[in-house]
């Protein structure tokens, strides 16, 4: 009953273009779907988002973070991928569970089991029929988000190095699992050009869903 | 290094009252020590507070309402309770943990295997030292907090029998808890008199910190 869909990728991968190729395809085919986002997709959970990723004067306690987001996406499952899912829709997710363990544990060196605690807390036996993971070199992806063409040959300075190096454990992370969840992801290489981003998008689409 | 000290038990038991007990006992001894709440005690943790009592027109789910509570928790634990225990203060906290087992579990139903695996992600070892809990059966409890003395008597209409047994079962789960950590749980007789339950208060601090 059902599919749910989620799409993966660091900054600058393409994850916006790749949701609308998704939401387009499922359209032209007659699927009914719904799209959403993490953290956020209801009233309660978009409250929760503004707290994640708005500025506080305390310091925020990375188990905090962690707890936040799980609310979230506790609250995300209950009240709309859940019962979509029941009434045999696509559901269509920028972000999910995935991007908890590649940023959170790879980027931020939290103990993934912590994570897994919490997913299996949240979730029970949920997890997506499908990843699409836009997997990109992380210099790439970052002067595409920065909208400017310094990956070839610009140094870097100190923040963008720390950067450049953050996005290197996330990417490796997504691309850790994609191997270990070989059923679930489908890595799409973002470096080429968009037609051809979206011919591989579609492909994997009709593969599954065709 | 420190002392944790909780307040626990049922709406009208005389929490309030037990905590200024406490208070001005630290206070006249010299104890170094700061009162805090749950859920609450940070900016950020007063922020969920709102959002967990709040009115919401999504269902906030049993879940979510869990994670809530114990981000709060989180947040109070890294930013107040913890450096104030290393600082060895003595910590007062109105409500923590044994709240959660008895309202979440005891109360609604919830399965306290849920809230042991959040209560060892977000403490790990820390628990309350000491915990005052204010026993006194729901009617009186609940007279008192409705400032009326219906409760010989007078009979209950359908929701306040439904408030009762509600709060039975949070009443039990305090008593068991105390019964298994008796270390831990001093049990005040909160339907005798005022004058009473402040000797009991005041003996078992004096037993434990005089």
């Amino acid at each position: 009953m059902g599919f749910f869909l989620t799409i993966e990728g660091v900054e600058g991968a393409g994850k916006t273009t790749a949701k609308a190729v998704v939401l387009r395809w499922l359209q032209e085919c007659g699927h009914e779907f719904i799209a959403t986002r993490e953290p956020g997709g209801t009233p309660l959970a978009e409250q929760l988002r503004a707290l994640v990723l708005g500025e506080h004067e305390e310091q925020v306690s990375d188990t905090t973070e962690l707890l936040l987001m799980f609310a979230a996406r506790s609250q995300n499952l209950s009240e709309r991928i859940e019962p979509s899912l029941a009434a045999g829709k696509v559901v269509v997710c920028d972000r999910f569970t995935d991007a908890t363990y590649a940023y959170q544990s790879g980027g931020r060196g939290i103990d993934e089991q912590r994570i897994a605690v919490l997913e299996q807390l949240v979730q029970g036996d949920r997890r997506p029929d499908m990843t699409l993971l836009l997997d990109v070199a992380p210099e790439v992806g970052l002067a595409r988000a920065r909208g400017r063409a310094t990956a070839e040959g610009g140094e870097l300075d100190r923040i963008e190095q720390e950067a450049i190096e953050f996005f290197h454990r996330v990417r490796s992370v997504y691309l850790q699992r994609a191997a270990r969840f070989a059923d679930q992801y489908v890595v799409i290489d973002a470096s080429q050009s968009v037609a051809n981003v979206e011919q591989q998008i579609v492909g994997a689409l009709q593969a599954r869903l065709g």
